[in-house]
């Protein structure tokens, strides 16, 4: 593994480990009002695409942290359309 | 330009994009206490490392989105710091 892949690997840590305390606040408040949904579906898309990008190109960080970025954001919409508004 | 280039264009559009809405909602409500300031910390680390993977790689659509993502979390962040609790 060379360097800029362990670059990329810490890097996809930070950014999809972000939303985990995101996910934890939204569900122990039980309220997502300020959680815009256009924010969670937009970002939702774009992982899923990020996810084909890494594939293609083999860029193994990108489908590791995208795949488990979309489980996250999957989770954060889910606690939006339960507690929003 | 390939066609995977393009695919990490637009995705990185949806991924970047996706926090306008969500900055716009929370200076539009005034209100940020269930913004999590981990998740808008720990994003904004994330996207410059991965700035800097993006460069070290020279993956055009990687610099461009997260270079654009940066100001945007730097903002959400301000947002978090000015009107969360």
């Amino acid at each position: 593994m060379t360097g800029q892949d362990i670059m990329g690997f810490v890097a996809g840590a930070f950014v999809t480990c972000s939303l985990v305390p995101q996910i934890i606040r939204v569900f122990k408040l039980k309220s997502a009002r300020e959680i815009s949904i256009l924010f969670t579906g937009l970002m939702l898309v774009g992982i899923l695409m990020w996810l084909g990008y890494g594939i293609s190109k083999s860029l193994f960080p990108v489908i590791l942290w995208n795949a488990i970025g979309a489980v996250l954001v999957f989770t954060l919409l889910f606690g939006k359309l339960r507690y929003g508004k």
